[in-house]
């Protein structure tokens, strides 16, 4: 693997033309690169600040030569890319972050047994194929519990809450069929995420520990600084260091986490693991000198990691369904900043944009 | 005029497809807006980032048909857009700003006779279209002095100074013909600018003044904050608005200043305007919430204007010819945002991206 960072004119393929991939084509822009994107919907995010888009499904065989003749580097911005398409495309140009990081992000197993074998701390989980595997998984997590596909879930898709016995016949027949994993229901006080890069000569740096709230299961807000103290937030980083390097990772992460208050301070429990830039890092391109979208442009370049030392505190706002029609018109706020992914239709639950204020840096 | 602002969508024709035009699609993106660039040439930095491309003269006929039949707005990023293809324009679509500014921008003369006439001081200046009117010119503004074309000049060219009477023959060969005018030679000590956007409804806000150094006639460093005191900074505001409102603008400009040691300030003293974002804004995009370039997006769309309170102190450099080749590998510095413009070939006095440097505010 060259070491040799990729010169300003190259050529950076992105699979998957949402709003994230149309905020890395951004940020790599600003360095220089050019972008092909691929993605089946020629409407999508992406594909308007993109040097070209390739219009066809994840993976088509002839789109995916095509990327692979057009790129010097390809990489992903959703983790339900099909694996098989990675590994097609790995043995004809350099993908980053890879194939492994992709397989283990799919599995809800994998993710969790992994971050374990790596000491770091989860919910209790058992796999859950049958209704005997369930009784049996119910039995070592204890109730509540909360059954999940292993694979495709996001967003609480997927996911059922099992409080009393009498619910395992309901939430299983949830799954749909599927593979699901059982995890004990966490008590905890904080949600946080860690957003962190390796590059190529496995240096990793992280942004600070954003503090995450949910909405109907959708990130409403990240807040920086986070209160965790330091401890907590060095573990975070500690853990994130451990899983980058495990999966030979290239580029940017996120580890969600629960937070589990402890005396004076936190344990964290590793929730989610995400191989790719995340919405819980969109506030770094307000509040730091470099976005975690620049930060993966930089990785999977070769360049050198940007410092992430942040210039402003923060609260980072997600803009949903038809949340996003009025901010043009009223945000004159000092310090609000706003990005708007260039979706034509407001529909219930979509991600339409963001906002983030920042103000005076406290700590 | 509508003051209904433009919902996100709708469709911002940039005339001129050069690194302005880039950063003025990258924040109309950010703002859900979709762009069309109108440039002749199909490698340029702005159609890289933006929805679609006119690939066409600027003063042609059917591209401007199309251009105006495309977009709910059209703006221009460069003030040597024809005159008349603007005018044209404007009979069919809302031009922001209008042909009224470019035809002040484009004439020294005009120019100059503006600032005057709103009460600024500008150099001691004369119009000079032959050798009689040039003796004349010499013996009201004095020497040394700098003759230059009224029309298109910039970064120095089509300039020549006047140090003894015998240099004005070959002073007035060098304007090829054209009207020129003699400025006499400002002994300042200090560079600056102000970088404005008025509203539609009339309303000016202006970024923190910038203080600029050159090399070789191109701007090198923009630093804010400036060593000017407070009455000058509120004087360079004070003139802004007064130009702003001369030329009904809307959109961002930029007036650029000769500080002249006055006691314990500066005198200061009008030398250009330039009806655009413009290079001693770029270092906005690091240090404020809001850019220059969204400030303009902002105000042609009807949007408020954005706040333009900066969050960090910083030093702009622009990257000329090859200084770009070293940028992307060696810039791991704290702070140091880069960010280039995708143009293919680095040839010597090209401007290629430029880096900015912030650190904590402290005035």
């Amino acid at each position: 693997m060259s070491r040799t960072p990729l010169p300003a004119g190259s050529v950076i393929g992105i699979i998957g033309g949402g709003q994230l991939g149309r905020m890395l084509a951004m940020a790599a822009a600003r360095l220089g690169y050019r972008t092909v994107i691929l993605e089946p919907d020629s409407q999508a995010p992406a594909a308007q600040v993109a040097n070209r888009q390739i219009t066809a499904a994840y993976d088509d065989e002839k789109a995916l030569a095509d990327l692979a003749g057009a790129c010097d580097v390809v990489t992903y911005e959703f983790e339900n890319v099909p694996v098989r398409a990675v590994e097609w495309l790995e043995a004809r140009a350099p993908v980053r972050p890879g194939s492994k990081a992709l397989k283990v992000a799919q599995d809800r197993l994998l993710e969790k047994s992994m971050a374990r074998d790596l000491g770091a701390q989860t919910a209790l989980f058992a796999a859950v194929a049958d209704r005997a595997e369930l009784d049996a998984a119910m039995a070592a997590t204890g109730l509540p519990a909360v059954l999940k596909t292993t694979r495709l879930g996001y967003d609480g898709k997927g996911q059922a809450k099992i409080v009393r016995p009498g619910d395992a016949d309901s939430a299983l027949a949830a799954m749909n069929g599927q593979m699901a994993v059982l995890e004990s229901f966490v008590h905890f006080e904080r949600e946080v995420s860690v957003v962190a890069a390796r590059g190529l000569s496995g240096d990793v740096k992280a942004f600070d520990v954003a503090e995450n709230a949910h909405r109907d299961h959708i990130l409403h807000t990240s807040t920086v600084p986070s209160s965790l103290g330091a401890p907590a937030q060095a573990e975070a980083l500690k853990i994130a260091a451990a899983i980058g390097a495990h999966l030979d990772y290239i580029g940017v992460f996120a580890v969600e986490f629960f937070a589990v208050r402890d005396g004076e301070g936190h344990r964290l429990l590793v929730n989610e693991i995400a191989p790719r830039v995340h919405n819980s890092g969109h506030w770094t391109e307000a509040a730091c000198a470099i976005s975690q979208f620049e930060q993966h442009i930089r990785a999977i370049t070769g360049l050198p990691l940007g410092e992430t030392a942040r210039h402003s505190d923060c609260v980072m706002e997600n803009l949903i369904g038809d949340e996003v029609d009025e901010i043009l018109a009223t945000a004159t706020e000092p310090g609000a900043v706003i990005h708007l992914y260039g979706k034509a239709e407001a529909r219930p639950g979509r991600k339409m944009g963001h906002v983030t204020r920042i103000s005076p840096k406290t700590a």
